[in-house]
């Protein structure tokens, strides 16, 4: 059994080496490439992503698993060995179980839907995008058949992304969720609104960029193993644990943008820079889920960077850099107009307290779809209607509305529930790293955060996607996802900043 | 025919986007790669490598080349498809002949050499290198070997970098070649030394680089098809026709080394971009042959940059970017200073009237190893009589003497003849361009390069791979390589510097 244990082990080092290359491919574009070279760009992906499918859905690679699961049954469960084994089998039956067409049909129903769905958006013109989008709900609902009998049929698309997650748990966290969200978001909106004004100033970009690799050399970012560099829309990439790449933008005259974005990948880097050395090149070596990964980054950039005790130690460096623009602005008048909630029409605009609402409302959309209750075409009314209710505001037009997301046009669906839980966790983890750590505000507040990493490294990092994401939690907190501490998180903070 | 074509050009397809994404892994490494994704790197160019020779050297290859050669052997010859069945035949044979045992034991035996190279280097200590290096030439001897029958047993060696040219051609080349560089610099060596210690100041690297910039882009390098980074050794990369990237490295203290090197690779770049669009992604898309690609290096450093037209139109702008440095240095004796001769130990620091003779040096002893005429342990002796006979010098120890290329010790042999016919090639060329550009000089003067930049487009970049190295010379030029042209252009330049 070893050396079949090897040879799996083989086969898929060779997958993670083309994951990692297709990685790499996608950096590069992003960051560096020239534009002529886009189209063969467009070849490069293909061709490897083709060879990491092919490889990994390989006859060989199931008939390996076959012969190695019986083995590694008598493993202990926790081992590596046994949970890379587990793994492995639920990502190639996932893979095989989708027919060649069907993923053909699919590459070609979103790349249409991409583009009109661009043009759509462009001319505030749902009607164009809506044969679209059908076709893509149409597509999911078969996708979710392949994986029948379920409890529900969003269950497969929401499993892409939470392991082992049930819509049914997804829900009852968000119907605890939302009416506090709700109610928290009304309370806020009858209190004087907190000054911001001071962040929409010129911020030099070179020192924006400084003082945001200081910060994150004091979270523990490894250079060694990492990088920074500048794109249109930030993202963290790995091409192995031990090559990490965050990348950043700065808007020259707002400054919370910057920060906020490279703290943000940094959470995300943490994680993937913390994986076990022992689990890499294999499919082991990754986040747990993403609303694990989510939890990480929003961490970093809310729990710790958007804290009272994070600006008490770094906010005389920061008005080092720009005492121009802050050398008159109070800790306290900063500390809360970084923090100022103010409900908005975009998701990914949104502030702490109102983000999970855009969520809540596109996780409930995507599941009356699956469920065949709610047509494309009703679409722009239901989104109307739950904003008004959840937040207060009517879109002005579907392209602030509906269109907003690139998602389903790029076919991307139970991905949105993610961003939420993500939150839910950080918080959930955060009462239990206070719990553990009792002097960790003060270690924020004089920038020491290596027992913070620590601590993240031990219980979450290091198992990589050994877990399956309501395991980890449940291990590390001792209950499954609960909304509780993050409800918890929110009223305090923002009682404390409104004075509700 | 037409499909069999087809599913041809789609696996040639697939082989060229591998060897772009090795070339990419490469790039990144030398660029922008943090030292902790090294050994993952490894894995990465091992896996995507090993995928490119499988799938080129396919049985399904060699069948699709069978079936169409009699159908190509009916086309027009020069045409695209007749000239990529022909070349892909040519390195489909030549990469199906050597077993894949000799292929991991050669990986086996230059790992070792080069590891032991860097330490004999270091600790001044051929015999150390003396057991691997003897190794490598056995392996090369036995490489000739599955070639045979060959004129020369150097000839499979050579045809590597050259393909179809013969070491009988080479040797009778260098033979007319040796006499007249080795009395043109015994000719310089009696004159007074010309002055280049202006070149030795503190040169600002920001404004080497602007000055690089402007340079290369009136040659006509694509930005919107490339880009230029740093790196410790300068080269040049392509992932595609339309992705070209250069790379350059600055001295603070020397001026003439960035800039040169800049434009050295800017000729292998413009090379690249100026191939036929109609040729990408396959065996095609590259330069004719490493002298080929040479000679147009070569070209765009020495004889565009370093002409006294050149600066002649350029030396007041570098006079406004270093005013402290060269302001009260003339164009006379600037144009000089960088054409300064001086025979040297070293090949990679030697001007272009020593150069060549560098080279010859390596040729001869590599073939006299292959005849078996020459024994690794008396390399030393021959290597240090040579330089005493060519160059007037004798190096004071091995490091500065044989131990100082990579080339032996990664297992390249057959490849340093390529240098010095690029030489001669690029001054072949130039006259024929002369003599078609009559104004050439004028517009060089004058900064204008897209008649010459066109003349090499139409004459040599668009064929790509297409021809033999010597066809092309031939074709272009009427003859095939002739050393008499770069004879003429040292004996002309240095005899107007050096007042011989």
């Amino acid at each position: 059994m070893e050396s079949k244990l090897k040879q799996l082990k083989t086969l898929l080092g060779e997958v993670a080496d083309l994951r990692a290359v297709s990685a790499l491919l996608g950096w590069d574009q992003q960051t560096y490439m020239p534009p002529g070279g886009a189209e063969d760009r467009g070849n490069h992906l293909a061709t490897i992503d083709q060879l990491a499918h092919v490889k990994f859905t390989s006859d060989e690679v199931g008939k390996l698993l076959d012969e190695l699961e019986p083995w590694a049954a008598m493993l202990a469960p926790d081992s590596d060995d046994a949970r890379l084994i587990k793994v492995t089998r639920r990502e190639y039956d996932k893979n095989t179980k989708v027919p060649a067409e069907m993923v053909a049909e699919f590459a070609q129903i979103t790349t249409s839907a991409y583009s009109v769905w661009q043009e759509a958006k462009a001319e505030n013109n749902f009607a164009k995008f809506q044969p679209y989008l059908e076709k893509v709900v149409d597509w999911r609902r078969r996708y979710a058949a392949l994986f029948a009998p379920y409890d529900h049929v969003y269950d497969p698309l929401l499993d892409d992304f939470e392991p082992g997650m049930k819509t049914a748990e997804v829900k009852a966290i968000f119907e605890v969720l939302r009416p506090q969200q709700v109610a928290l978001i009304q309370a806020i909106s009858k209190r004087p609104q907190v000054d911001d004004a001071f962040l929409h100033q010129p911020f030099d970009e070179k020192k924006q960029w400084d003082f945001g690799v200081e910060v994150i050399t004091k979270f523990g970012y490894d250079w060694n193993r990492g990088r920074q560099d500048k794109t249109v829309h930030p993202f963290t990439s790995n091409f192995g644990i031990n090559d990490v790449r965050i990348t950043t933008r700065f808007i020259p005259d707002y400054f919370s943008s910057g920060l906020f974005s490279t703290t943000h990948e940094t959470g995300h880097a943490l994680y993937e820079q913390g994986i076990d050395q022992a689990l890499g090149r294999t499919p082991l070596a990754a986040g747990a889920s993403m609303a694990l990964h989510e939890s990480q980054s929003r961490m970093w950039e809310n729990l710790v960077g958007r804290s009272r005790p994070f600006w008490e130690g770094f906010y005389p460096r920061l008005q080092e850099y720009f005492p121009a623009q802050l050398g008159n602005v109070s800790l306290d008048t900063f500390y809360k107009g970084i923090n100022r909630v103010e409900p908005s029409l975009i998701r990914i605009e949104a502030d702490e307290a109102t983000y999970n609402l855009h969520i809540m409302l596109r996780l409930e959309t995507e599941i009356s779809l699956m469920e065949g209750r709610l047509e494309v075409k009703d679409l722009p009314e239901v989104w109307n209607t739950r904003m008004q209710e959840y937040l207060g505001l009517t879109p002005p037009d579907d392209a602030h509305g509906v269109l907003q997301d690139v998602h389903w046009s790029s076919g991307l669906m139970g991905y949105f529930s993610t961003y939420a839980l993500g939150n839910l966790v950080s918080a959930q983890l955060w009462e239990r790293i206070n719990a553990d750590i009792p002097d960790l505000t003060g270690q924020i507040r004089r920038g020491e955060f290596s027992a913070l990493l620590g601590w993240l490294r031990e219980k979450v990092h290091r198992h990589g996607a050994k877990l399956e994401p309501q395991e980890l939690v449940q291990r590390v907190t001792g209950s499954k996802i609960d909304p509780a501490p993050y409800v918890r998180y929110l009223k305090s903070k923002y009682g404390e900043i409104y004075g509700l």
